[in-house]
């Protein structure tokens, strides 16, 4: 149903909410509606979140991560040991890892995976700063933490040949049946794998 | 899964758009960060919608629809049937009603239905400016189009006590089987009033 919106105004903040991923026009409306019944002030704060956040927020320097600061929270950390860098794709992995609080390196953002299909080849990602990070000999261990899909599997296999060079241990995510998962439901290439992968047995785990 | 996000100014932007109802964090999470690699100037024009449309967009101080103007499109509009009054809830009910371009004559927003569950009452709508329309004497007919429930009911019922005074015609919205419904899944009580009010049958209708 195609609707009329009769301001102008409104068709504007439509478009802008729509513009995001997932919001259609109607669900805009929707939430459009629901702003202008807030006060002048409520508006405001809404507005000027996100113009503060463009204008404050920077990427580490170091790793790539979002940060009010030069170096964000996790580099900064005299606590993190630095001689473990986990590689992920996207600043979302690195919330998704850090709520498991089982890490205790740091991290390294590529800003993406080579994937031919949408034009994004090495030259596009982070991989220059992180080979760096390695000159210095400081650096053990290197933990590939990217998506388990073809795309993943292609920018661990570059850097895994850029990096042979330097002599570090890498290593990479386990892949397996996921924790709470019924076997019958698991799809056959994990569970392929995770049969070749099989683990020593040990009691509580 | 709690994230813990690294930055207080996207803390703000994602607590903002997750006040937005059927927006949760990890949603509102995922749009900030597509926001956060828009331009400054896209930024800023996102922003600004939302003030801009808080400090232009007024009320029709005749029907109550949302206007950029005094008067709203379609009570400016010397083309509509002035006695024809289509009583709806909520503006978003003119959009949807306007869409179909069934509807020569104009609107009353009431601006919600009675619902003491919700501790509506009548004051609390638009009521009163709806009956002083109708003391010149050149509205015709009113057409309740409110919600097919309890509320609506309950609404139309006291709207329909207070006009009899007038002599006007009132009708409601037919209500029956959706078009495109198949019979077996409408609800009985659907089914059953659309049986009641049975209408003759008219070839290409």
């Amino acid at each position: 149903m195609a609707m009329k919106i009769p301001s102008k105004y409104i068709d504007e903040a439509v478009d802008q909410l729509s513009s995001l991923p997932g919001i259609g026009k109607k669900t805009a409306l929707r939430l459009v509606l629901q702003l202008l019944n807030r006060s002048e002030s409520e508006i405001e704060r809404f507005s000027n979140a996100f113009v503060e956040m463009k204008k404050e927020v920077k990427k580490c320097k170091s790793c790539g991560n979002i940060s009010d600061s030069e170096l964000c929270s996790i580099c900064e950390n005299p606590g993190r040991d630095n001689s473990q860098i986990c590689v992920v794709e996207d600043i979302r992995d690195i919330m998704a890892l850090e709520s498991t609080n089982y890490f205790k390196g740091i991290y390294h953002v590529l800003g993406g995976i080579i994937s031919p299909m949408d034009g994004v080849g090495p030259s596009d990602l982070n991989i220059n700063t992180l080979l760096n990070k390695l000159e210095n000999g400081k650096v053990k261990e290197i933990i590939f933490a990217l998506s388990a899909n073809m795309e993943g599997d292609t920018t661990n296999f570059y850097l895994y040949k850029k990096m042979a060079p330097y002599n570090i241990e890498i290593t990479c995510l386990s892949r397996g049946v996921a924790i709470g998962t019924e076997l019958q439901y698991a799809d056959e290439l994990t569970l392929g794998r995770s049969l070749i992968n099989r683990q020593p047995f040990k009691l509580n785990e």
